[in-house]
């Protein structure tokens, strides 16, 4: 970690309490920005989704302006790197009962590029399967425990991300990243009405129209021609197999990429930063 | 809160840092106890519930005889009160992948016996499900996004507590209590295979062959002549409506809580403490 603050609404505060929401019951939302010469490029979207996440939730926002101002001060001058946003409802006594006119904790922390990813990533296909509940699905909260198994599950395999599943086989998306299938001459990515985190990233290609929605059957990857992962973090990284199944190098994949770099050149190079 | 503690592994530490994973990601697993008369009676089915989320969860538990002495230390001289257990995994970096040798870090907080509920319970229906997910269920882990939102329907609807069902529409538990209901003569509750906490007071309340696990349909509830909530800081409570469903008094209610009050003299008087 390169910095980092916490705040309860605009007061600095020392360090999160013992009865911090967030650590008691992931009562939190999150957000994961690439930093780029000096800005923060995909804020508005971030804000965006951290807003909608927090009606949702009923957790009260940290005024906009100051969080704007303590955002890109923290981008400042900073060339490449990931800055993460930690909001949580704030302290509560014992019990689920959120507490009324709670102060919201937030935290921001600066952290570098990660390393390189391969250029073409072998994906495990995860056993641990995604819940379905519609009460949050799409959003960056705080409850977690799904994603750290899977990834527990891909560290274990020895390959670089997880294809992770729902409750019903369907694909849905990796352990970090969402998921992209090029089927029938066309990017798609699947709905995430019922679970999975509606990446900042996807929602740009969303309305790019690069990347269409469309519901994703359990064998809807047999169908597939390519497959990539996308994230705020590293943008498009193409998928090179899946357990046994390889996929060969595509040139809707170096379009897509082309297209997403001309956008946000930090997205060049795979976004490794490297 | 009236005393409270923050452990690495075997050391005393100021604070939870913001690079826990407990915060990040509700990467931790909790237990509420009823302290009396200086001591946790159930401590030991505490421990083991404890031991066994950290076994499927692959965290780390504190050495053994350190954690006894320190649960042992805060129970102390306390006439009555709850002490809760936080065990999260430790600090990490960015990322979902488990640390490897992660030092667990683990609090505890000791606070006042909560008020007394009223006599008998007016439950809400509640309208959040939970989420059918094996790879959880059974667990007191700190993902407990479901329970706020359910917990904040109790809230706003002016009730008691809430009768939580599963994505199903099958009663499992109470926001913060298990289920128990007094069908065909006999006490049962819903097996927790899918989603729900086991609770403590509800593995001794089956040991001791007072109630008896059963798959609960979506309309178990019509046939039930009596329905109570159970956990281990208040023991048994009985439920007086659900929604616009009242339930008289019934003699097997009586019955349990005696026979629980022999055991466990804390929970006489509906373990209000009162």
């Amino acid at each position: 970690m390169m910095a980092n603050a916490v705040f309860a609404g605009r007061a600095r505060v020392d360090a999160v309490s013992l009865a911090n929401r967030g650590l008691q019951y992931g009562d939190g939302l999150f957000e994961t920005m690439r930093v780029d010469r000096g800005g923060v490029p995909l804020w508005p979207r971030h804000l965006a989704r951290l807003r909608d996440g927090a009606r949702r939730l009923g957790i009260a926002m940290p005024e906009s302006g100051f969080l704007d101002a303590q955002v890109a001060a923290f981008a400042h001058g900073v060339e490449g790197g990931v800055l993460k946003l930690v909001l949580t409802r704030g302290d509560g006594g014992r019990g689920y009962a959120p507490p009324v006119d709670a102060v919201p904790v937030w935290s921001l922390s600066l952290h570098p590029l990660p390393a390189p990813m391969p250029r073409a990533l072998r994906l495990h296909d995860c056993t641990t399967r995604l819940a379905i509940q519609p009460a949050l699905a799409g959003l960056k909260h705080c409850n977690r425990l799904e994603q750290v198994l899977a990834r527990a599950e891909v560290e274990r395999a020895g390959c670089d991300e997880g294809l992770v599943r729902d409750m019903d086989g369907a694909p849905v998306c990796a352990t970090a990243a969402n998921l992209l299938l090029h089927v029938d001459g066309r990017w798609t990515t699947p709905r995430l009405d019922r679970c999975g985190v509606a990446g900042v990233l996807r929602g740009w290609l969303l309305e790019a129209g690069l990347v269409q929605e469309a519901p994703v059957a359990r064998n809807a990857l047999e169908a597939a021609e390519a497959l990539a992962l996308c994230n705020a973090v590293r943008g498009i990284l193409p998928v090179a197999s899946l357990e046994a199944r390889a996929f060969a190098p595509h040139p809707a994949m170096d379009d897509l990429q082309e297209r997403l770099a001309m956008a946000f050149p930090m997205y060049a190079n795979a976004g490794c930063g490297a």
